[in-house]
């Protein structure tokens, strides 16, 4: 069965509805989404003390996601690292950077040249997310170059940065060669998936099964009390 | 080791620095909060589809925290029922609510007498927490005498309801003998749990080492991703 997928604009759609009619605030939909990633993290790679994760933030929402799951990174055991260049300046967003101050998670201002796993064990790209809309300013190509090239594993969120929601990697650009080992997609899978190939996790539990069948979705199969879910997309899983 | 424990006083001093300097929102406090109960249960009832969890909350920061556990685990698939006789009106509170209603999770009006297994396989005690000033007023006297003389197991949240938060069990009153089988403490024990003789569980995994410190706290002995520990108290566990 091909998986049931989100539109970027039902996307939109569905995360309007659920801070209006659905009575959610975006505290709330980022904490579980944002615990989801974490809980990816942790799937992919066993937890050592010091096991070192780069977040990689955008100024948005998917910037957002990646601040609560270094929280809980932090709070698991992980040694989180933010790097964070463009800084949103809402109060959500303060918010989240202030709890990550309280716990000493460090944020760098540069990434190292070359990035390799002498430095970190796994990077998480929360640059873009569903809302990407094609242009990339500075400094974040640079940024996408550094994870197509980077020998370490990579998790991107919602999207890999400068993917197309609908149709997948970019045909030019620092994006074009960019294949991430794994992805994770928040409330449900987004088109690009049918491009890409990894190792696939949904993350987001508040979704009921009346408004997935409204927006054609299925529940994803979270087990227990798992805030996040393996899903099997064609071809061979790897990181 | 004696379990360290946070007083009334140093709780509401903690919850007060968290979303003051420590820039947490309530939102994001009781999502976390809920969400270990709802981990709590889990670690109590092995989940079949269909097992029924009576949440009984009351107009506080407690009743919020029973909220949303219980659409929590309404995605794990547990069949919560809430009772909930005084409904704060507060935004966030109203929200909770209808997060719930757009999962028809049923609302019910008033508890079966007697309260037996026939109709709930376990109770959420969300009734009082840590903020509980010694007054009862209807119809949580009612609710109390419910629960120290029902057959269900009971689960309560961070204090059972009645109970002094320093001292434990009333020495008159409908909770005198109310002894639930098990208990979770948020953000930390209170020292009524030197009272209590059940399974006893640790949620809320937001406190930082620098935190937990200064209050004279240890942080919970989390496993991976879990949200909720379980601590052992003197005496037998039992539910």
């Amino acid at each position: 069965m091909a998986l049931r997928t989100l539109s970027a604009a039902n996307a939109a759609a569905l995360d309007k509805e659920l801070m209006s009619t659905g009575a959610y605030s975006l505290d709330q939909l980022m904490e579980l989404a944002g615990l989801s990633v974490s809980q990816a993290v942790y799937k992919l790679l066993p937890l050592n003390k010091g096991t070192r994760v780069l977040v990689a933030c955008g100024p948005g929402n998917n910037g957002g996601d990646g601040l609560v799951a270094a929280r809980h990174l932090h709070h698991y055991g992980y040694q989180p690292a933010i790097y964070y260049p463009k800084q949103n300046k809402n109060e959500l967003y303060q918010r989240l950077t202030t709890q990550l101050h309280a716990l000493k998670v460090p944020f760098v201002t540069s990434l190292p040249n070359p990035l390799t796993t002498s430095t970190y064990d796994l990077i998480l790209d929360c640059i873009f997310g569903f809302s990407f809309s094609g242009s990339i300013r500075e400094p974040f190509p640079s940024v996408i170059a550094a994870l197509a090239s980077t020998t370490v594993p990579v998790l991107a969120v919602d999207a890999p940065s400068s993917w197309d929601i609908e149709h997948g990697p970019p045909s030019e650009g620092p994006g074009k060669d960019y294949h991430p080992g794994a992805l994770i997609s928040l409330t449900a899978p987004k088109p690009l998936v049918e491009k890409f190939r990894g190792r696939h996790f949904v993350g987001g539990r508040f979704l009921g099964a009346e408004v997935a069948e409204r927006y054609g979705l299925v529940v994803p199969p979270y087990e227990g009390v798992a805030q996040v879910a393996e899903v099997p997309v064609d071809g061979e899983g790897k990181l």
